[in-house]
């Protein structure tokens, strides 16, 4: 017997849909200026909405880049208080030419909506809005006090939203955050993501001569740093993927043996990643860690780009006086980014050959997050999940992170609710990015469930 | 008692430096298409000088870039042909602010003329000029028979001058090349420049996974290329400077131990070599060999770039799905580019670690030469710069490459006299480049003394 807004949101799907495409329609890309306009119009229409469907106070917050939008309901005493958190700008669309239908005109085919944004993250906003509507129009009231926090500069690093939260304005008071940006591990699947990676990343610059050399009159005296930094690089890592730096591994808290199990249980299968997911000759990582482990649960180094010297086409003779190298490592629960990157500085620093001087230096950084399985409102999830999808909710990690999720801890004292409805081939970022129109009113039922286990 | 056409170059040396002056304020620089045409006046202005001081059939050779200026006088049967090799072209001034006096402005200060072109080389073609004027006037002929070739692309890969002598024609025909484009090794130190490392120049590109990939979600499983890279790299050279292709060094003729001797006998000081001149912390370099052994005589192995990937401001996670690096071997006597190029090759793709594929691409490469100096115009050019100087000349080596003496070589059968009047500190390729006027004077006498001493 489903409850009264699970029957609302399924008799008024068609129109759901109809207004996402709506929403997908304007191209709110946040990294392009001349997308400014377009990401207040897309703001605009997600506050008339939430106004329309019922919620109070709705409003813009100005920041200094795209605004955020805000809006609650505070009407059940004694009942928990949610941040509902979705983003409503976009990637780029490029390549254009990629696209079988253009990227802002919503098109359906075989069971899917095609648009930029259409999972990420706007069709994930879309089931939040959809879900509140239904509980309001269904039962006249929601069943937990909500607030509403959209914003639009996801996809570009999300500052405003960041210092906002920073601020702890008393707007955002709640109990969890319910966090809709994230994916399904596999069609079918109800998934919440419970741990996220950290991160450091760096920069190691080599300074050797006072200026730029010919490397025919000055090959063989002059040190040169991208041979330093070559050097140096090679010592952070062995062949077989486990990072050198003395002490690097001490204070990892490994994943359980139960939730090892699970993802031992998950539908994984390694060849096909690196068929279809990865393409490369074969993949790398510590021997005797899963896939799954070396990317959500074992600390990584990566390099990724490596700026100075000549990068034209050709050929040019020059011993740089410096390069750079920019380097990330990816942290797991137990280790923090302070003690992280002290240990890694005093490597680099060690280990720099003699001609060049090194500058290890700390771009960002970022706190690797666990939110533990027995919280009460997981499980209220899982019990919506359950019902819904009709099977039991599966565990994951993520090997990123969600900034806002460690916002969210940090400033608020949140847990986050990670639940979405991606699927893993969706084409997020990419050309033909869709979202699975079962998976939109699915998702929205289960958000409607979750809230009300969650109030319950 | 000099010869008469030194007296009269002693008589008009006022006059020679201001028709210098002139060339000099032609801000011929070609690798900016805005200075197309005053590339041309250049090489207008040499031809009809060329001309007006009796040189016959001057003439500009047009070319896909710059023209070349041709002239000759061919009336000494039975004497020796001379090729006499120059450039007109300039490097571009920047930084502009950097420079005391305009650099098309040329300004005396010091006993030097200042002028982006003063030394490098207009100021070196001019010597070669007046010489030639200075023997046609004072003695009617000239003592031998001259060709003269400049170009006007020396500084932007001197193709069209290649293409040229690579077409054999009938004008080149001669016994030997004068090129003055190369410096004394010290000041009042007579310097013939005998010897010059090839290199082979090559790209090392790395693949891994098939598309740019996030590290958050891949690190860990992924292969990253610049990793790759590095761990390659790393294993090129050791931190001693020893280049590890196995068979690299095999080939080397080394300096017999009189060249060895000669060069220890050099105005040279390692200590004010590194601070002054590249300005690092330390030098590097195979232990047991001296700076200009290293620079001279020993092969070198350096990166000159590493493009892929993110190099802008700031922080971006990809594991590129390539990258690559530039990297270029300095050649000595005995070795070959082909053999080189063939050695180092095989040993990357052996050293390639797993997860990527590797392509090793040679761009461009150039042999290295050495011109015995027991040969007749090397020994005319040492008695010659005795009679002006007053002192022995030494016979250094550079540790680049002039292509257009290979080329003179390789298509023309022609050693080289590579006598140049540039000071090490006169400021090549950079703000206040300069011209030391008594070199200037001293120049052409040597270059007639030489040219009398060829032909006699």
């Amino acid at each position: 017997m489903p409850s009264s807004a699970v029957s609302y949101a399924g008799q008024n799907h068609p129109r759901f849909l109809d207004e996402l495409k709506s929403l997908l329609r304007i191209p709110s890309v946040s990294t392009l200026p001349e997308h400014k306009a377009d990401c207040r119009r897309a703001a605009e229409m997600l506050m008339m909405e939430l106004s329309h469907i019922g919620m109070e106070n709705a409003h813009l917050i100005e920041t200094d880049g795209h605004p955020l939008v805000y809006a609650d309901w505070l009407h059940a005493p004694g009942k928990p208080t949610a941040l509902v958190y979705g983003h409503y700008d976009v990637q780029p669309p490029d390549p254009l030419e990629e696209w079988l239908s253009p990227p802002f005109e919503p098109t359906e085919r075989n069971g899917n909506v095609y648009a930029r944004g259409a999972v990420d993250d706007k069709g994930q906003v879309w089931t939040q809005v959809k879900a509140l509507e239904s509980l309001l129009a269904a039962d006249g009231s929601l069943p937990l006090n909500v607030r509403v926090l959209f914003e639009g500069e996801e996809e570009v690093g999300g500052e405003g939203i960041a210092a906002f939260v920073a601020s702890r304005p008393p707007d955002l008071k709640a109990d969890f955050a319910l966090v809709s940006d994230t994916e399904l591990f596999a069609p079918g699947l109800p998934t919440l993501c419970v741990g996220l990676r950290g991160m450091i990343y760096t920069e190691i610059e080599a300074r050797g001569a006072r200026t730029d050399l010919h490397s025919g009159q000055y090959g063989g005296a002059a040190p040169n740093p991208f041979v330093a930094l070559a050097q140096i690089l090679a010592q952070l890592k062995d062949e077989a993927g486990h990072i050198l730096v003395p002490g690097f591994y001490d204070d990892i808290v490994p994943p359980s043996p139960e939730e090892l199990a699970a993802w031992r249980n998950l539908p994984f299968d390694e060849e096909e990643y690196r068929m279809a997911e990865v393409g490369s000759r074969q993949l790398v990582g510590e021997p005797g860690y899963s896939v799954l482990e070396r990317t959500w649960a074992r600390p990584t180094l990566d390099i990724h780009g490596m700026p100075g010297g000549f990068i034209g086409a050709g050929a040019k003779t020059v011993i740089p006086a410096k390069a750079t190298a920019k380097v990330s490592m990816r942290l797991v629960p137990g280790m923090t980014p302070t003690k992280s990157f002290g240990l890694y500085k005093s490597y680099v620093e060690k280990i720099a050959p003699p001609g060049v001087d090194v500058d290890v230096r700390l771009i960002h950084s970022g706190d690797a997050c666990l939110v533990p399985v027995d919280n009460r409102y997981i499980q209220a999830a899982t019990r919506a999940l359950k019902e819904v999808w009709g099977r039991d909710t599966v565990f994951i990690r993520a090997g990123g992170s969600i900034p806002i999720v460690g916002d969210f801890a940090r400033h608020l004292g949140l847990p986050s609710v990670m639940m979405g409805f991606g699927l893993p081939d969706d084409n997020l970022h990419a050309p033909n990015e869709k979202f699975n129109l079962q998976n939109f009113a699915l998702g929205i039922q289960s958000l409607i469930r979750f809230l009300e286990e969650a109030g319950s």
